[in-house]
């Protein structure tokens, strides 16, 4: 391929798309902050009566479930698809899906009534979605890994999108085409919302290649896990992490992430 | 004792309990870090919808009522009677009681509707919510731990709960045992959520420890005053103490905490 | 003048004034910390049924409308009441005015039934505020400075507030006497929650000089950007800028900030 994540870098720091997030509590400071640092503008807005408005002059409208309530699931919908309409990307993070019905049923009626064009999240979210058999154990499903290739693979063909599916090697898949992206950190499994500022980041890398949402999602995942692989040199545990993960993708500049992208074709 | 801080500590991070918070949108994301920093599971879930589903699956349940709003008061309830009905136990953290009619109200109300294990928060919360004479100004009643010993006790009787009463010297009391905790440092105050945390860290240990909620009480604040102790190492203020302190939660070994904890009979 | 922010920042500190706060979501943690770090005490409270109660016994109430629902623009309404009832001044922070008609109908609301003292926001923000020319994208409008003094002295007159305007030199006016801040670092503009911050700042000055409001408003930002001139020193991107700053807030004197000050006349 002649594009690459640090291309794809640098384009996001020339246009600094806004990328509109309609996200959890425990988490919008630090997706808002991921976006700053990697160079786009976040906006938060939850409100019916403003979100199409924002959503349809966005550059990204990134869907995350992990604290509903009914009225937000509307305001969800109504940008969805005011972004649909359009022509914005949206990326779905289907936080604890098969953790209650609430989250499974919500996120099946986004991908029911929005043309979602990513969705990403660990194994077990991924698999519950697509109806595949998996074991969740809260929202946390660490070591559900497993089988993240054949599960995005699955679930971007039965649920017609892109599956982008982290755990300690991710794979990015439109059914068809699946990558491997090899980088990352233990730490980012000990600090909250980090599964939350992946999806981000690839709403800020799809913003810039709509129509190449495989490799915008991998460039996201290499760029983050650059970053984390930076970060967590002289971090003394996963507060100075977590600080330090703002720093290195901030600097993190297209030549490094181009060079230390570890993103391999399946 | 045959048990300690260290021992609970140590199962802990072995079970991994999910510890199912509906708490303050101030300190969502602190709280669930400091989850993951000592080795637990959080998972954040407020809609009346699914609290019930994940309350009745956690290994605790904390109830927060920083930053109230009507529905959520519904979901407190719910979700503390379906952990009620399965055997998990309850953690209330009464924010501001005393400070407004609506935080005294529904504190009271959740303590009548809902079978609370443990009470965690600072001397002038816990007396107004004992109706005990106490002066409380704004959320930080900052040197109102005058009298902790005291008002733990009689809390405890008067409310038929395990009462953690925090300040400069933590007290816990189930009306007949009380324990004094002397861990901490001062820039904990300096901190918003400090007490938010130290409710959390107090449902992560008593899912461990659900016949000993004494015992719970004590050693998650011990743990949370040792981590402090090491946070407030090589801090230069607030920021950097607050981000040190997930990387000491983190790095904190049984050992150290057993040989650390100051905890003693009253 | 007699007075200066260094003798503000004593005043503060001894009497300690409680900053009620009807916040986003976004912010709500670092808004409170900055508050704790200056030396006020925070509290976030947006329940309709206690932010009368809560406004009225405030030191200040600060109204940033980031992340608005319809019952929280009730809840800012009764409070600004309450607040104005008591003789607690108001400061508004009109966060992405101009980028929907939610926000702008909101603000104006505000403004036309609460008697605001001061309005912190972006040359964008308030130019958007006042009816001046001005082009928003999205809540960061960086680089929307220019015309700051302008905008800040109109905006004072038209909207009968004292406005304060933030920017690579920030410019607060009531209309008649204008003041330019020169503190800063481009850092603050690489992290979320910057003009909150610095909003809630200003609510924490202005409650300790409520007759001198042009003074507070320079007074807040001139103790922003030096604590922030000294969090960028060893600071090694945004994250630990960020972290640095509650340091650097904290350990803020009143001799260093009458020194490090850099108002001046227009």
């Amino acid at each position: 391929m002649t594009d690459s994540p640090g291309a794809a870098l640098r384009d996001l720091r020339e246009r600094k798309p806004l990328i509109h997030q309609i996200t959890n509590y425990v988490v919008m400071n630090e997706t808002a902050n991921v976006t700053l640092a990697i160079g786009a503008l976040p906006v938060m807005a939850h409100a019916v009566e403003e979100v199409e408005e924002m959503a349809s002059v966005a550059g990204a409208l990134v869907l995350n479930i992990g604290t509903l309530s009914s009225h937000w699931i509307d305001a969800m919908l109504r940008a969805g698809k005011a972004a649909n309409a359009a022509g914005v990307p949206v990326v779905l993070d289907p936080v604890g899906v098969g953790a209650t019905r609430l989250r499974t049923d919500t996120a099946k009626r986004i991908l029911a009534e929005v043309d979602v064009a990513i969705v990403r999240g660990n194994a077990a979210e991924v698999a519950a979605l697509a109806g595949l058999e998996a074991e969740i154990r809260g929202v946390e499903a660490i070591g559900a890994a497993a089988g993240g290739l054949a599960i995005a693979r699955t679930a971007a063909s039965g649920l017609d999108v892109v599956a982008s599916v982290t755990g300690p090697v991710d794979h990015v898949s439109d059914g068809t085409r699946t990558l491997a992206v090899a980088n990352g950190d233990p730490l980012l499994a000990a600090i909250t919302g980090s599964g939350c500022m992946a999806s981000t980041l690839t709403g800020c890398f799809v913003a810039v290649r709509i129509d190449a949402p495989v490799d915008a999602a991998a460039f996201a995942l290499a760029a983050f896990g650059v970053a984390a692989e930076d970060a967590a040199q002289g971090a003394d545990g996963p507060g100075t992490f977590h600080a330090r993960l703002y720093d290195t993708l901030y600097a993190l500049t297209p030549e490094s992430l181009d060079e230390r992208a570890n993103i391999g074709d399946t």
